[in-house]
């Protein structure tokens, strides 16, 4: 076997970071050669994530320590903030041109400068590199990855409503004016920052909703939705606060087009799907539980009827900080460097 | 002060049994004169939930055992499984006729016996009672109510969407044929019954929805809904269990009609619900949280713009025990047995 | 009835504050006349906690505003940090003496200012009222407290294993140099502040002890101890924080002195309990669960053998924001003000 | 790379039978060749455990239609209940007798068969079988292992008991006689089977001891601390069950013997498992959680000063179906079959 591919993480001491060291240390094909942190610099992964203190591992130091064409690191994860990604990703990849990215942020998902613009309150810093970055959803853009420098990891929630319905909105299957996405979060999905709404106390034995009617995920979704449909599509979008650690769950509530009914559109899932390694379609009727994923990087998703003629209802459920984070850009990473794309990342959930 | 009236509890063994003990067992009007489990016929109370061991109780006795003639109850509350309920209600009053009734099984919910017989898959056992039963939500039947020897008390799931949406349907405020309710229930809700599926690793760290497409409380939302529009409105409603013990929460989808906006449908709860003592509608935009009406008969209810115009988000959460079983239940004995409405449960919500 | 007291709460934003209105507000002799919440001044106690928002509740204001002379408030609950409580309570009784307090931090509770000094690494700020302070464990000290312008609300773990142990080590029952407490709390008893290891996704699925072998409460059992047992005693006592919201449980070895067995400690503590209001034994050999206490002023302790001949193993478990903080405190003032001891905290635990 | 070897899993229904499917899923050297499971035979093993449903398995068959001889394992794994182990292997052993076991049931970890009959309260099925099982903590008996047909695979809690106390109990550095353990385990430690009082309702939000001064693992305990020690050793051993799915959590309290203290402890613990690959002791004064050994085949172990003079706390965990089941047992076939230890059970923890 040739010699191991070095990466590095920049973000390693929040949840996608620590995913990906999770996946990355079994990985047979990478070496982790770089873990950046500025606030914990100096520590040693253990200190930040104690399951991995019996490993070997690099010590994590800040960003501007970090020498990148003395590096020289084959791919970057760039697991950072909002707006800072734009920052260092530019000064990366001006200092060492040949290193692959995966960012899981959402710097580089939306083509538009003007959405972008729009969503996030401020121009972007880096136009030239939002042209050339690849959206990073697999199972829909498999070729243009494998070409890619930049790839720009889906988000969790945007994942997990795109593989049931772009393939229906590709299809003309479904009405593209009354889709309804009722989605819920794991506490993992909000990330490890101390606020006081994360709290156990204030999480635990509760549910509700949060950004009602104008979450930033939408715009991932419209740009995408639009793209399948080839024209607007505009959905309800709701996400919730589950009180468990893993998982994505969206209940999307849909009319068939031009008779189509709900078995249909389960048929075009099941054929969509069928050699995909990591979209399971349940038999017709039956629908999937999110801990059947945890710790997979696998999608469940089920059809059911709604008793309403004409309408279906549509599960869809991944685990938050693999298939929605980490393991797909895991699985973005396979593809960029040039690796069978289950590598590392084939593990059956942890369940129970 | 006039004495105690005397209450009894079939089926004080299950969740809505505790449940009703809780409130009853401070409550200054009436005494708990009967307990009825039959599988543990001869235990105290404590001994089937030790949270009442310190407390003087009637034991456990087996229905059979019981002489409604001689018991001679003020009222009984019914917390039996579905159609054992109808057999034992009709002995029950066939030998004690001023006894009041609040049941809160499903049994006398619907008004139509076909209805009834489709949803449950056979004849109704006490047609006679079931035309004689009132629906019991306080705050759309509180007048007849008052007037009921036997009050058929919603369900919990029901209670929690009828609240936000009866007033809207009554006022033709959205449009009847596009309400989606995605319901989410704590475990409480599934019952006592030692199930695999209910056991802590099976559920605990996941979500997932159950009875897609054909659960019977449609059939409650069905009858409700319909008389308050006016005409047949038929819903898409889909049930979740929360890795959680107590609490429902729904998400409705609705669009308005003739023009109303979400303000327009906020305006029209708050003027329902300002007097209401148990009904509470945040301000415009804000969305409730099911810990915070937990242990307490409250409900808490939030609209809030859709981002598509047009449409509006509404979320209502109560806890399925309290205002979505006994709780709600208490107030129905309140109103039957002449008491101020709130007595036994204007407790604030247990949180954290 | 006569008129109503006036009641303040210090430090209304956190855990134990909540919880005190929660109790209060429909305590019969009461009227929650002050609110102060430094951080949250201006707002209204729904805006902190939206569980109370439907209830009519002073703003919240900042301690600074109150004029202490004018307000002349019958009793105050102080839920503030420690340290800050000195000063205050100082300031406080200097300009309203008639006014009573209920403390609940750590800051009253030790007779001894060089035990103070050391566990707390600095001198007490208000020595005079230290000395005129009364430690408020009802159930030992009841007699005292009737008196006291000042208690100092126990701890919650503290409280836990001093009502089982108090008992024992002055009937000279157990050997007092053998005691092992192994105690372990939910996580409200971390309190409200915003840190990364309070977050639901550090805290839930796992379990973890914290401060061993150095936590301060060990001060407060070593006073108490000592005090019963007529020596000094020293006891092993490990927390540790599990993964849900309230209850604290303790599990106690000890070894029984003078041919003492575990029956005859399960009699000590059956005698010695069985009037009180908020203690209850359970039969010998039965242990109690955490909760079955859960939102009421409930102490549940049980006695079993330990298999090693002449050792027991003692069980006690309480709700640490009730009985362990917010239940006693208001237990404490119904002595202070006259009022039946169990006006207000006699609901039974909420369970389910 | 030689054939892959055959395997079987009888009992592959339950939560143990899951794990080992888990983790033989991705085991490089092994084929799963069958799974039994009497009660749900005919069934894919997706249908018991739905996260297998996108893996290719075989059928769940009953072991009544296996044909021992002609399956021809090359190992089985038994996740079998008590008593009922004993009888089929006994005839497994006799069709097959080139066949190795790894039991992961209680039933031949005792050697001595007068024990074995006073706790499980009968005479055992297959006296020869258990004198020659060997006992399979692999970091004690790996010699013995290597060499065995039949491997006792060790309890959860007594895995975690014996791993930080034995070394300690050889080198006679602690006070045999003084031994507290005090054990706290996740959900699925007590099996899938649909028993009341392990509802998600029951369990949840609360903690409870269980088997107080009786537990059965205490035998197990026994016989190896007895061995270790060199003389009879009884300890004082209580479980209880945390509101979590996976996890062991031991505080074990003890004396140091001859002047040892808490440092010359961790010294022991740390010199004995530097090599190990499944044992990791943190630094001193440090103590572990169980959510960062969730998924893994680690034990962490801690060790720190009690404050009583001459006396150390020390700390155990792991994952119960992992280290503690399952995990162990791959571990043992390991060993057994000659593969490398670790291999396919050297993933990190899953946190979180």
């Amino acid at each position: 076997m040739s010699a191991k591919k070095t990466v590095g993480i920049l973000g390693a001491s929040g949840y996608t970071g620590a995913e990906l060291v999770r996946l990355l240390l079994r990985h047979p094909r990478v070496e982790l050669a770089l873990l950046t942190a500025d606030r914990r610099a100096g520590q040693a992964m253990g200190d930040v994530f104690p399951q991995f203190a019996p490993y070997d591992l690099p010590k994590l130091v800040s960003i501007d320590s970090v020498d990148w064409a003395k590096a020289s690191l084959d791919l970057v994860f760039c697991a950072l903030p909002h707006a800072t990604t734009q920052k260092v990703l530019k000064d990366l990849l001006a200092k060492s041109p040949t290193t692959k990215v995966v960012d899981l942020s959402a710097d580089f998902r939306l083509d538009d400068p003007a959405a972008y613009a729009k969503w996030y309150g401020h121009e972007h810093h880096a136009l030239e590199l939002q042209k050339e970055a690849v959206y990073g959803l697999v199972e829909v853009y498999r070729r243009e990855i494998k070409k890619a420098r930049l790839v720009a990891n889906p988000g969790c929630y945007t994942t997990c409503a795109q593989l049931p319905l772009v393939p229906l909105l590709k299809a003309k299957a479904i009405e593209p004016d009354e889709i309804v996405i009722d989605a819920k979060s794991g506490m993992t999905g909000a990330g490890r920052s101390a606020k006081e709404e994360m709290l156990f106390s204030e999480v635990s034995e509760g549910f509700h909703a949060y950004g009602v009617g104008h979450h930033r995920h939408m715009a991932e979704l419209d740009q995408e939705f639009s793209k399948a449909a080839g024209k607007e599509v505009l959905v309800s979008f709701t996400p919730h606060l589950l009180p468990m650690n893993r998982g994505i769950f969206s209940t999307i509530y849909v009319r068939g087009r031009r008779g189509k009914t709900a078995q249909d559109l389960h048929d075009i899932l099941v054929k969509q799907y069928e050699k995909e390694p990591f979209v399971y379609v349940l038999p017709f009727g039956k629908t999937p539980q999110s801990r059947h994923v945890r710790g997979s990087n696998m999608t469940f998703i089920g059809v059911a009827n709604d008793r309403i003629p004409g309408r279906a209802i549509i599960v869809s459920t991944l685990d938050n900080l693999t298939k929605g984070a980490s393991g797909q850009a895991v699985q973005n990473m396979n593809l960029v460097l040039g690796f069978p794309e289950t590598t590392g990342i084939d593990q059956p959930a942890l369940f129970p």
